[in-house]
């Protein structure tokens, strides 16, 4: 087996330019004879990463002024807590809609700090779609919405116009497709799914929507803390930073949003022309929610899946098992994956459907 | 220059075999082609290193029975908060030693939370010495102390008997001595300064003094929640946890606590020798609360600094400058910096005499 094709749904494939640059790093950064894990980041050189990273991530989303960029450690997890600490006013209250598992965590986290309304959910059809034609209320303080169901599959295509800032948790799909990231006040993102490895978390917020909540908030869960320093407030966690940063300029350099889009578009395709045309899957998402980057399908005769697992291992395929709440399979798309992954992946269906059709 | 001998307080020095485990991992891990930074965190291989990492702490540091040991990200900084979150009743009271910046910042985390009394406090005296003598308050919640401050350069050589839960601050001095760890019921220590590189903190609690305060506590913030998922509830920094298992790894299989201490001790009596015996330069601590991590001290003419600068440059020393806030000289001496390091600083500053002198 000369290559794995690697469907992990995160922490989740990288670039192989940025593992090899990010190795390299490990034993001598910027030919200092010192590890990047090794220097202060209060160095010249490491302010640099950040200082890029920032700017990446800019250029990127083509943003405009008035929004500040920061790298939290915590997770996206955190910020579930952190998005309510620092926009849910005292006695005010907050939108939600429940998409998922995470989104219905980040509703749970907000529920400590006030009133959560949850303007539509699809729990109940266990979320095989993205609720539509709901009504964001305008004397909420903010709207909360997950651009990507990591576990269930499903995306949001089309966002709503919100009449309160719109916070979204992009964690699953952040920078997999050209999006007007300005109807949004704040957006945070997990790295480990497209952006880079486990251990840092993206925010970016638009800094008139910060202090208004009338709560004492400690310094480290105040996004104005971050702001004033510089996501340096205290110690960075520097590695997941630098590889973050690797990899987007692995994007940019390549063509960035339009062309990973593109990329992203053909893979999906042929992933569910697939799922729908072999007799043996089905899918388990509405087809016009469907996420591009974690496509979630069934074995009709779940007594096939031992056989239909070797297979795949087979063929190099690793990461494809859905998530454990859900059971299945999961083929996570993230940008990282090459065509050809999901092309081998394609194969070896057909191949399950010759012998066993 | 051959070599760089490096004195940075943090993130800084690591073993150059965990070093080169690390780069190696990142390219390929445990020979299944895949990154460490590409795998599951719940894949079985990611599994054996938190396992792992949570049983070399319980060796280190000779647990008793009904503690629980996480890896958390966040940073000491996040400590702050979360100790007084998890343990500070409603209408209760901590007790604080305040002994510099960082037990500073941890006291006014914990005010957002409680009343917060300051049994004692060197600040007056510009935090030069570890203050004794006082009495821990029977009802407050918990006593907290910082075991060495890293920017003023003293350390705790005694810890108190505290007649309440003991908290620690151990940042900058983990794993550096032989300490008898059962004394305290909360320690916890960003990773940087002496167990791995940044992004992870290990926090060991014992389990019976949680669950106390009457608040709620939102699930990202609950020890109890990180307890319940084996530092897995959400991903976790996945590199940083392993280069920390790695580097306790290096620790115990050289001897554990009582050979590093050893060495430790070696290089702090070479490094204070030397800075009392040179007239050009004087220690700015109160001798027997010297810290063995970080020697903190200056030129008694701070003209010749630029002078002193070059010079140890030259001899391919690095990360010497004190802290920004207080200026003047700090020798970091971690556990991976080898005495030959400070044996070439003390020829620096002997040569710089005979010129100089
Ligand atoms: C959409 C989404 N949000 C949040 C999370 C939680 O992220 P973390 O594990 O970094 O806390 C995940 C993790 O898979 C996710 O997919
Ligand atoms: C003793 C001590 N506590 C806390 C901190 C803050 O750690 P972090 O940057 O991980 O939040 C430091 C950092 O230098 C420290 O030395
Ligand atoms: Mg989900
Ligand atoms: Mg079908
Ligand atoms: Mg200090
Ligand atoms: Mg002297």
């Amino acid at each position: 087996m000369a290559k794995v094709h690697n469907f992990s749904a995160g922490p989740s494939i990288l670039p192989r330019e940025v593992l090899e640059k990010a190795a390299s790093a490990v034993l001598d950064f910027d030919n200092l004879k010192l590890s990047l894990l090794e220097i202060s980041h209060r160095s010249k050189n490491f302010e640099a990463v950040m200082e890029r990273a920032r700017s990446l991530v800019k250029e990127l989303m083509q943003l405009p002024d008035g929004y500040s960029v920061l790298f939290l450690q915590g997770g996206a997890s955190l910020q579930f807590v952190m998005v309510a600490q620092n926009l849910l006013r005292e006695r005010g209250k907050a939108a939600y809609i429940d998409t998922g598992t995470w989104a219905s965590n980040a509703i749970k986290e907000a529920k400590i700090f006030g009133q959560v309304e949850v303007v539509a959910s699809s729990k109940a059809d266990n979320y095989r779609y993205i609720p539509k034609g709901y009504t964001i209320p305008a004397d909420a303080d903010y709207f909360h919405c997950t651009s990507n169901n990591t576990i269930y599959g499903t995306q949001i295509k089309e966002f709503p116009t919100s009449p309160i800032p719109m916070v979204c948790d992009m964690s699953s799909d952040i920078f997999s497709r050209r999006i007007d990231f300005s109807k949004f006040s704040l957006i945070y993102a997990g790295a480990q799914k497209n952006m880079g490895p486990a251990g840092t978390t993206l925010v970016v917020v638009k800094d008139e929507i910060l202090g208004k909540t009338g709560r004492a908030i400690p310094a480290m869960m105040d996004y104005r803390t971050h702001i004033s320093k510089d996501s340096m407030y205290n110690t960075p966690p520097v590695f997941a930073v630098y590889v973050s940063m690797l990899t987007m300029e692995w994007l940019v350099s390549n063509g960035g949003l339009e062309w990973i889009e593109n990329i992203n578009r053909q893979k999906a395709e042929l992933m569910y022309a697939e799922i729908d045309r072999n007799p043996l899957f089905y899918g388990t998402v509405a087809p016009e929610d469907r996420s591009w980057m974690n496509a979630c399908f069934l074995l009709k005769d779940p007594a096939l899946e031992p056989e239909f697992d070797k297979m795949w291992k087979e063929a190099g395929i690793s990461g494809l098992r859905g998530h454990r709440s859900v059971g299945g399979y999961r083929a996570s798309m993230y940008n990282a994956l090459p065509l050809e992954s999901v092309q081998v992946l394609v194969e070896v269906m057909k191949e399950f459907e010759r012998i066993k059709g």
